[in-house]
């Protein structure tokens, strides 16, 4: 596990490069290398143009930078939905949301009734957790969770869907908190430093209640208190993730330890400023401070359309940084790759050299390839659906993406629109009307795979308690 | 000059196509053909996304939109000024305008003084009516000049410049109209059916004062006032150059008659309410008709960066489109190829096969190749200059293009911005950190490009009434 543990690394030059130059790549030659750890950062609403690698004109994140400068990071990540909850659904299942009809956040029991969702995402799927435990892992869960919601008081715990060990917030159980998160995650590390182990650690300091510290308040004086705020959080996230490299780097971990940083949709739409605090919604709450509110939700997509809740590119797109030092090519930043939050466990799995149970029907596919200096050849389009609910009497809005196009077809008002991504990373230009045969292909592809999906949940998946 | 002139017309398919493809090609395979006749559209403040070809969500434009669709567009085509005289010098003289000291629009003394501008521009340079003048074209210019200021009383007249006839607005001698110039057209084309002629139409319709044509506002009567009328006056352009091309038809003029249709800069910055008429300038002025301001000007971009005053590309892309029934191949959209307003004068002279005086230094070179379906290779990059004046004490802002990036240089804040414009054409995303072995390259280029022009005019082109 530890870097001197490994047998034979050589650095091999002249790899076949995807995109921008990168370092010689040190890759293991042995037939097989001990499993490294797992950890996947995955951030809160934090959008693309959040980090200072992508050009944020104020905010500075050298630990989050680190990560993809000592590693590979890749600008065609997208995750499968631009809100929480089947965004992160998505992560832990390797399936599209709506697959699980985890078609909004977790809230309610009357919410959930209306978007034909269920109380809890589905125990008994194949989860990332579980694959990973099952080839040997020791698997945590420390953050958020909102896989239900913290009110659904008879939801499974974390533990039954493939965890060791967990300390969430709105998710069942005591609430952990936005700081206590990383504590426990140290805490983890230290104690399993010698066998494989994978953490997920959802943050949440982009997310309201904001925390901002005072040290890093104190960075950020220039700026206008919105600005200043937002970067504050940023920047605390920033340290905190700093201290876990630096916990790997001491417990001589780092060469062998697979970090992955991303985010779980673009950022949140900022709020007036009768939301200058955040009282009502408790998640990752500190006690003794005065949370802060959406007013200070100043996140930026450097320039991509939309944000949270928009499955435009500033909704789904977000930083995708991965580390691993005997196998990732340090310094690569692939730009033309698309790669997606379902890739994840399958690609996972891949590492940790498990095999996906045979009824298992996964929705992304392994990038190891990718990720070792590689390209990638993507066997099925990107899907996306979004619901308007019951109430609203509209069709779901399908989107899918194909090389460089993305289609939108509007189902309740008959409407498409098409994006070449690659030429016009801002969707600024809708050319559907000059490709008809891309239009019909993509449509077709979209009505295909909606078709595919349930169209309500299991009834397993619904809480005793609804009325 | 007529259809039925021309010696041997062959279809030929396959050739090379740069992007999207198209009809087959009609050539002639003749060594010599009579030399077209070309016809210069070049509307005023119309923006890339006026026209419905562009996807423009209310306005029909089935007249322009057939010089399109019966030739090609390109839609890499920028300008070589975000605003009217400058990027009208270029176009009339194959240079960039800051090589003739034409820096911003004409206006009075004092604004020429302050940014180191002649009076007009000087009559003396290689000139696109010239150059096919002497090629034996009969020459003529109607509508908007813009090369003096209608109030500089001792300029040249437009006959000076090589033109046989003209009748100008904002420009010496007695002053068109924005309808007239049609049937000024109309008559010269019809008197000089049988030779090649040149016409620079420079219509007006979409830049200040507005004349939105009775018929054309009954059709828009869904949309709101300001949408209304500027639907309405890009909608009587249309009617106007369906005439044209109409009349073309019916004097079997069309197949070899090159036109084509383009914008001097982007749109106009929508003005308040208070802009409602416009009375204080009085180009190409209607009498009796009370003419609408820029509260009405509401021409768009279709997503491009910026709009008429940029170096954005919202300022400085156009529609380019270009028709030659016996040349140029029907229907192509090419994406890719950078053109620039600086190659009309070579690529006219190329297809009038005109010789360029020996001490001649174009900016540009012909496409005429790209235009008959082939490729263009660029020999030098695209410039631009912009001046902020001498009252302002800043230095100009620098801007270069080279295949896909372009780099601004505010050299006065020491600043630089990279865009990678093919993929990123709304130009968000600055990339300069990211690039530095580009910026430097591209930054030097500007550098060593702006030493090449002069820093003040020549004494000739200075009017004897400046005080």
């Amino acid at each position: 596990m530890t870097f001197n543990k490994i047998k034979i690394v050589v650095a091999v030059a002249g790899i076949f490069m995807a995109s921008a130059s990168y370092a010689a790549i040190k890759v293991d030659s042995a037939e097989q290398t001990e499993k490294p750890n797992i950890i996947f950062i995955f951030a809160d609403d934090l959008g693309w143009g959040d980090i200072s690698k992508h050009g944020h004109p104020d905010i500075r994140t050298p630990n989050i930078d680190r990560i993809a400068n000592e590693g590979s990071e890749f600008y065609q990540f997208s995750v499968s939905n631009p809100v929480c909850s089947p965004s992160r659904a998505a992560v832990l299942t390797g399936q599209y949301p709506a697959r699980n009809s985890v078609h909004r956040h977790f809230a309610t029991f009357e919410h959930h009734d209306n978007y034909a969702m269920p109380d809890w995402l589905d125990k008994n799927v194949v989860t990332m957790p579980r694959v990973l435990q099952q080839a040997g892992y020791k698997t945590a869960h420390f953050g958020k969770w909102h896989l239900t919601n913290r009110n659904i008081k008879d939801a499974p715990l974390p533990t039954e869907y493939g965890y060791d060990e967990a300390a969430v917030f709105n998710g069942p159980g005591p609430q952990t908190d936005t700081f206590k998160l990383y504590d426990d995650a140290t805490d983890f590390i230290k104690r399993n430093k010698d066998v494989p182990f994978f953490i997920n650690l959802w943050i949440h300091e982009t997310h309201t209640p904001h925390y901002p510290p005072q040290d890093s308040m104190a960075k950020y004086t220039h700026l206008n208190e919105q600005d200043q705020v937002y970067a504050a959080v940023v920047d605390g996230a920033d340290q905190r993730i700093g201290k876990i490299l630096n916990l790997l780097d001491e417990l001589n971990l780092a060469e062998n330890t697979l970090i992955v940083f991303s985010s779980d949709n673009g950022p949140e739409v900022t709020g007036s400023k009768n939301n200058h605090f955040h009282h009502h919604d408790p998640d990752g709450k500190v006690e003794g401070i005065d949370p802060l509110g959406t007013y200070f939700s100043v996140g930026t997509t450097a320039g991509l359309r939309g944000q949270k809740r928009d499955t435009y590119e500033g909704g789904l797109r977000v930083p995708f940084l991965v580390r691993w030092p005997t196998t990732v090519p340090a310094g690569r930043v692939d730009t033309e790759s698309v790669v997606t939050a379902v890739d994840l466990l399958p690609t996972f799995a891949d590492i940790a050299g498990a095999k996906l149970p045979q009824n298992y029907q996964p929705d992304g596919q392994s990038i190891l390839a990718l990720l070792k200096g590689g390209t990638l050849t993507r066997e099925k389009p990107l899907y996306w659906q979004w619901q308007y609910g019951k109430k609203s009497g509209k069709k779901p809005m399908l989107a899918v993406r194909e090389g460089p196009w993305k289609l939108f077809y509007f189902q309740h008002e008959n409407r498409i629109e098409l994006y070449n991504i690659m030429r016009d990373r801002a969707e600024t230009m809708n050319v559907a009307s000059q490709y008809p045969a891309i239009v019909k292909k993509l449509t077709g592809l979209a009505i295909a795979w909606n078709e595919t999906l349930p169209t309500s949940p299991k009834p397993s998946t619904f809480s005793e308690l609804r009325q």
